[in-house]
């Protein structure tokens, strides 16, 4: 089954380069394509939070692997596709909870979103309080080890 | 720009029906699409937590509108598309994240996924602790009083 998306907004940010950690006071504009109306941004500035699904344009979709260790470190396991978040991935699909900073039109500005200048936006979806998880995560120490620096 | 996606696995439960609530105890079966190794999986029970991304199939794309009453109630604002959650929206992406109750081969169980049997999940991805929210969420009232049966 193919599925057909199309770009509903455009990342404008500094970050041209694919590197993987330091992400947290990166600010973003996200502006609206031209078929998009202005409205479908109205009453996002009661929200504190938003989840961006972007699309990894650049990345190579020969790159994709099933099972890999993350980040290519040695030191870590190998780990299947849907057990971590690189973006070598089917779909390229990246998500990301951003603080919302201003909607100003067509045009938001978000602080913390890891993707580079440029990226697709497929989605913009409020963060609500009862979508946080409704138990404590557990994760293996892969990953705390592997986020230390990406923020 | 155009973006061609593929289902990578499907969800089986007993939800046939697009309704709105209580969606906390449903068990979902996520099974993999052929093509998809069974690798893919690897490592993934060492996760409490999952974040499912699929696809709307059954929503009519005329459906769509960019400021909407949230489920048409007179008593909520009118409010843009990407600021709800709601299912008639562009690339009609729906975003959940459940609780792992098991991987067996090709197949994860989990709880609380809001999505109808035969939805095709573009990305499965771990949730990671340090994906939350770095603060507090705020959001407006009616999206409180909306979520009040959700689970």
């Amino acid at each position: 089954m193919q599925i057909i998306l199309q770009s509903i907004a455009t990342v404008h940010n500094t970050r041209r380069e694919v590197i993987d950690d330091q992400w947290g006071d990166t600010i973003s504009e996200i502006t609206l394509e031209s078929f998009v109306p202005t409205e479908a941004f109205a009453g996002i500035e009661a929200f504190s939070h938003l989840e961006i699904i972007f699309y990894f344009d650049k990345v190579d979709d020969t790159n994709v692997v099933f099972l890999a260790r993350p980040r290519g470190n040695p030191d870590y396991p190998l780990i299947g596709i849907f057990s971590q978040r690189k973006k070598d991935r089917p779909n390229k699909i990246g998500l990301c909870t951003v603080e919302l900073l201003e909607c100003n039109g067509r045009t938001i500005r978000v602080k913390g979103l890891d993707a580079i200048d440029g990226s697709p936006v497929l989605d913009i979806k409020p963060a609500f309080k009862e979508f946080l998880p409704p138990n404590e995560i557990k994760q293996p120490e892969w990953v705390t080890d592997l986020m230390k620096n990406y923020w």
